[in-house]
């Protein structure tokens, strides 16, 4: 039997734990409880997360661990991504969030990495240097490519040029989406320019950053990015949920936070 | 005492060793001699690196290891590249082939993870997403940064926009480069338009990719590269001198290799 398409999955729990919500999976040590304060622990960190796990599992969506945080914990990062991973119910999708961009060969090698040794289900790439850098990764039908689009940082139009790339990107995805497996990663910030990126790419699903610690209007970024499309928005929090306390109650404290979040963006989802 | 600059450590190993030359380490397992030939396992991979590394570092000016490649080969990887760079001799500098780019506080997890916890001399990033993508890493002033400029791959073009945005991307980089520690890759087989970024960027060094199996013309790269700078000009081959031979030959193949890269490739140095 053929696998169902990793949007069909997500669309699936999305309706199942009535959420579009998406959890970060961001271990910064200098923010946890103290018992989990150990960069030098991949164990340590491993239990900080799988507390949350435990606590929001069936209040969210999807997870996404961004790479990043792991990596500068050195090979004990490494080793908690990997329990991490392993502490996510079956059913949840993981998004890893990587941003790789490379071309052939490497990209092949990155593709292998997300998808074969960590078994993600989808992953957020850097598509700038040209469509041939997704490919070995959307080979993968039954898995996910969020592909940066726009970003919410404040060098985000360094390199736009007048002809608007993030446009330009949107559309080239939207064309070249054979396997219906392109998602696009719009900051939740830039809500006057999320509708425009809806209408370059009516049916790719968005993943919206920015919600919560960076600031973002969920109700602007959720009705503007919404599409035709089961799947079509998935809004990620990371530290606002992460972190709502320091204390021993971190993990109810999460749930309590993971709740409102699912609660405010379930509201802001347009009637079917 | 102020340590060097990368440029300037990297300017002092070309001279010492008469070698613009970069040796690529992109483990392929299938492509190695038999007895290596076991990607489950980051001790035979470490091994024939090591072999590679003894055989030509006196000929080489720095080693390239390219993250991905280690990646696609899970814990094991990681641990081959622990023990790889354990192997490159103190004074030949290491960059780290990463092409990381994200924003905020990711890359400077990110910048953690190449320079403080893997230790690396340099790295490779994608600067799509703007400027300040770059800056957490451009902090470390002793270690270098080379920027994603203009690639070769086939689909290198489809986002460029008529305002040519490597031009765009060397521009703001050489103007914004208060440390000195900036770089740009430029492709090898792009011939027509080095000279192009050259003029746009007439003091930020080059790597050049893609001589070699990527069939890039060496002359024509270095001499429309070359800069006012020492350290101006980089030239990386990974695949043609690691896998010159599978047989129980290979460290010395790989050696007459990089022996015949490094006298082309000072024959097109132009004279001072």
């Amino acid at each position: 039997m053929k696998r169902k398409s990793f949007f069909e999955r997500l669309a699936g729990v999305q309706k199942r734990n009535a959420s579009i919500l998406c959890i970060g999976l961001d271990p910064e040590p200098a923010k946890m409880p103290k018992p989990f304060r150990r960069p030098d622990s991949g164990a340590a960190i491993a239990r900080f997360n799988c507390a949350i796990i435990e606590a929001t599992s069936d209040l969210v969506c999807a997870y996404k661990p961004n790479w990043a945080f792991y990596e500068a914990l050195g090979l004990e990062g490494i080793l908690a991504l990997e329990r991490t991973l392993e502490a996510i119910p079956a059913g949840i999708p993981i998004i890893a969030d990587a941003k790789r961009g490379d071309i052939g060969n490497t990209a092949r090698c990155y593709a292998k990495a997300i998808f074969d040794v960590w078994g993600a289900d989808a992953v957020t790439l850097n598509p700038y240097m040209g469509f041939d850098t997704l490919e070995p990764f959307l080979e993968y039908r039954d898995r996910g490519v969020y592909a940066l689009c726009l970003t919410s940082n404040p060098g985000a139009e360094d390199f736009e040029t007048p002809g608007r790339l993030y446009l330009r990107i949107a559309r080239t995805l939207a064309e070249n989406d054979r396997h219906g497996n392109i998602g696009l990663v719009v900051g939740a910030t830039q809500t006057r320019r999320i509708a425009a990126v809806r209408r370059a790419a009516p049916r790719l699903p968005f993943l919206l950053p920015g919600v919560g610690a960076q600031g973002g209007s969920a109700r602007a970024a959720v009705r503007g990015a919404w599409g035709e499309r089961p799947g079509s928005v998935l809004v990620n929090v990371s530290r606002s949920a992460l972190y709502a306390s320091s204390g021993s109650d971190f993990a109810e404290a999460a749930r309590k936070s993971a709740e409102e979040f699912r609660r405010t963006l379930q509201g802001c989802v347009p009637e079917s």
